[in-house]
């Protein structure tokens, strides 16, 4: 009963087969193949905006990179004290964009909310001798699962625009956030200008993009992908997973998927839950003992929160079975 | 007939067949799997000495990453003018060490020699106002094919050890220089500190790995690879590459290939050539014109040298056709 | 009446004798001159343990480059949010450390509390995907006017210690701190590693000292003053404000009067303080109005806290003359 | 007999004066003072253009911040191999500008040329793999004493402004220039953005100005200048030293004197000169014995060139006087 991450599931067959089929004969390298040119307009028709995309292959890349495209190295970054950003990336936000800040705020699910951002923001604009604000960045889902519904991107947004920064989204688990919205791509992006979209948890086997909706940040997301040695060789085999992905709605029947089964342990678990679950991501607080308990169960997973907290994370993958969820949904139910 | 680079190459069948073959269940992620946790050792047996192996996804990566961890922000790397890390990086290596600096080096098939290193390393040896000399870089093969014989690459360890600096290898084509070398690969590197060794220009899809041998660098690789990025989430993937280009020699029957395919290029081209061809790269100065007729007759590579040089590099794959090579030996020879 | 700041204020006498004193015939430059030459000496002497000091002009490049030269660039520093190098440099220590990161800390008068550091130390020490703890950076005097008992700053500093983090200490006010703490420049700084040990805010014409008590750190806080920029031409200038500034304990003196000064001001203003007053920043909290009173009476200072929180504060120089912070006390009377 | 660098004279009487002067009562502080807001009116007038300018302390934080609120991450800034910014700054152009890459020139007298500029210009400008070239940085003086003649700087400017790159010049010794080539201010800049103007080696006690006259570059020198730690606190000393300099043609009075007294020198020396001396340097080869007879005869001064090649450099500074010259003049004919 293996709940740690998702990107401990394979790779989805449809994307393995579209793989496969990219190994014929020879392609251009660096990006000038016929796979990865065909990115830019498959992504253009799928948030019904002019997109510029830039294929990575991990998700703390296509944050950095598209950060140090948009943020000076004396520009705050505001995002949740939970934030990947902030927490899991060992600091790379900071290194891209040469010493930026993450100045961080607080709210429940990982999420900000428009006024209290708007409120630091404003905190943030003293005077010369302090780091500009540049930069809002929320994720979608966030890192406690939560997702943003569009009128909420939209009102962050409207905190951006008012204020001149640039919005970013990490979505790493942008899927599950879709198919949890019951919208589209492109209302779950909002007027976003930069978005990390990622499939790597979804079902691919190492494939993340850069979207870029506001042009004048290309030429310095293709600068710093290369500097950053993002700049894939052979790059027809992650556009190919990143087509795949989105080919019949892939990407939203994987996530569809996991959220349900998520939901499913949700329901076992309900009296232990951290907070209600909105995607794949469950958060429970059983007691340190109650952790304990559910491991010797068979059960694999990352405690959360402050040490000894007695709180824990499982993720639901594409791949679950029914047979782990049923084992699952017993080990939670004998907790509570 | 096209000539550009090895990496327009597809993925060697037999490394396809590995990664297909890794997509089974579930592996933890970040490094922790069954195939990345087999690379120390199996690099621990190649180089017949003690390895810690970090896969990442570009050379650009394996270079810049390995430069870090050995390099402060205030030293220079000496390296040849033509290097890959110094021409084609984008300023990687700048980047990832916080803003070292590059010597520059001149000298015959963008190879160093090293007397006039111990020179240039002594001039930099100055005062308390300019940058220390750090580390030195080479290439196996170099950016013009050449290859370092074993008693030149510990001439050159020996003027690292002597003056204390760091000796780091770019071997995005090492294959090629061991094969052409008919020695081992513990011979090859002699004893560099730090060697990026390349797969993905010889059959990989995607595959390169940082290899250290001086263990006082590996925290700092790790931390390194993942503050740019490069920790790979499903890393399974690209170490099964690595696992599959090892076994059965695969590796330097790719490579061999290549080269005595590239031997029969020079051939034809005898009196054309720029210089000796050691590997599985051929320049040729045919001058403008002769570069243009070449192009009429279907062939595609890159300009080399100077604008305007009328020279040019043909880099032959491993999955280059005998046809192929038939076809652009007959346009070479009509050149000659 | 002009409450702004202490750095407002001129040169103290005597040092502009040194100043004048120094300017005779020839002296060897970055620092190799023979007032330079004296300050490690004079400064072991000082804090009674041996000491490298490294002259340089603003307690931000102190700041930074003491920080630089002990944390790397995947380190966390822990300070209070309100911290100056958190606020007012303009992210200096993120740009000198390559892309550190500020742990930010609560507490009143800007003081961290040894219990609450120890636990966000111990939060911050998670995993390989999360910075690293790397040092602890506290203001002697704050920036509330706080000062640390010296059991205060030994019980950080064992929280240093248990952790393995290097200590620094913001002294941009330290003769303040000691003149109130009525006891030695050793006993404020008790095992600090670092002191940026300031003098123009109290006398100096503009000089500042990175004191380093850890020899480990000084051949890296050499090589990042001279990168910086911060290597002093004509050092003895420097340098002989210091050695004045020491001389006759013309620092305690100076401290001791603009201390005595505040007391005064905060005896007049008792009921609308913000907290204690204990060195020489006076911190108000009349309201909006009442500082357009006070500002209309002809008082100079800045607004402080959140903006309209109608907070301010007042600092008192070691020029301030009686009859100026008589008209200021009634000033302050007036609001009261 | 020192001659080792005019930056081991003293401060000059006028700017002694001067900097006493501005001792008076309080002043704002960070520029915010009456002195400093008189320089950029000050340096327009001087200039015949609009100017800001920004006081520092150190020729290479000047550089430093100039060139980092020019040039990109990715940029390449071309500049003599001789230049300071590549052999006496410890790698802060790369510090501050995150990475850039100096790309180094050949040429006679420390000088480019502009024909060699714009073929390494062009040759730099090569793909999307390699850094951008960005900046031209000239010295002038050179640190071969040379100086460019307005039509040299004019066609250098050309170059820049055909590949639209930013033109710097490091005028550590700029008054030297202007003395020697009886020309205006104006024409010794011809049209560069950005000048690094050094008062210090000629008679301040630490005073250089960034002098911007490209008005878009100017928040950027803001920002790094903070950001560095080279926003002086006590303004005003540094503001009134320009001040003075600039008086009454103090500046020119000053680098007369020691150019024409180094022309007394280079007449002694006529036989052992490296070439010829047009500033108030004089670079002399008698080799190694000769050097040690020189200092046997009790000069003091620096070798030059690479180790053992019995060069070495003399600089006169401001306060040499007649029986200095008188006796090194002697000194220096006993070697021919």
């Amino acid at each position: 009963m293996n709940f740690r991450s998702d990107n401990t599931a394979p790779c989805a067959p449809e994307i393995m087969t579209a793989i496969n089929a990219a190994n014929e004969g020879r392609a251009l390298s660096y990006g000038a193949d016929e796979w990865t040119k065909r990115l830019d307009q498959r992504f253009s028709t799928l948030f019904e905006r002019e997109a510029r995309v830039f294929p990575v292959i991990s998700g703390t890349a296509a944050n950095a990179i598209a950060l140090a495209s948009a943020v000076p190295a004396w520009g705050a970054i505001y995002c949740h004290r939970e934030a990947h950003i902030e927490r899991d990336e060992l600091g790379a936000p900071e290194f891209y964009t040469g010493g930026g800040k993450l100045a961080l705020i607080d709210g429940a699910m990982a999420k900000l909310d428009a006024e209290t951002l708007q409120e630091a923001v404003r905190a943030g604009m003293r005077d010369e001798h302090t780091v500009r604000p540049a930069a809002i960045s929320i994720s979608q889902t966030t890192e406690r699962g939560g997702v943003y519904a569009p009128h909420e991107v939209r009102a962050i947004a409207s905190v951006a625009r008012a204020n001149k920064l640039v919005l970013h989204m990490d979505g790493a688990r942008f899927a599950n956030a879709v198919a949890a919205l019951h919208c589209t791509a492109t209302q779950a992006v909002a007027d976003v200008d930069l978005l990390s979209f990622g499939a790597t948890k979804n079902g691919a086997m190492g494939a993340e993009a850069i979207v870029c909706f506001d042009a004048t940040h290309a030429e310095k997301i293709a600068i710093w992908r290369k500097r950053g040695g993002h700049l894939i060789s052979k790059s027809r085999f992650v556009a190919a997973q990143l087509l795949a992905y989105l080919e019949d709605d892939l990407w939203l029947r994987l996530a569809t998927r996991s959220n349900t089964l998520a939901k499913r342990l949700a329901g076992a678990a309900a009296p232990i839950l951290s907070h209600t679950v909105e995607t794949n991501q469950v958060f429970i607080k059983p007691g340190v003992e109650g952790l304990a308990r559910l491991r010797a169960a068979g059960a694999d997973f990352y405690d959360w929160g402050d040490e000894g907290s007695g709180e824990a994370r499982l993720v639901v993958a594409w791949s679950h079975t029914e047979p782990e969820i049923d084992a699952m949904c017993a080990a939670l139910a004998s907790l509570c």
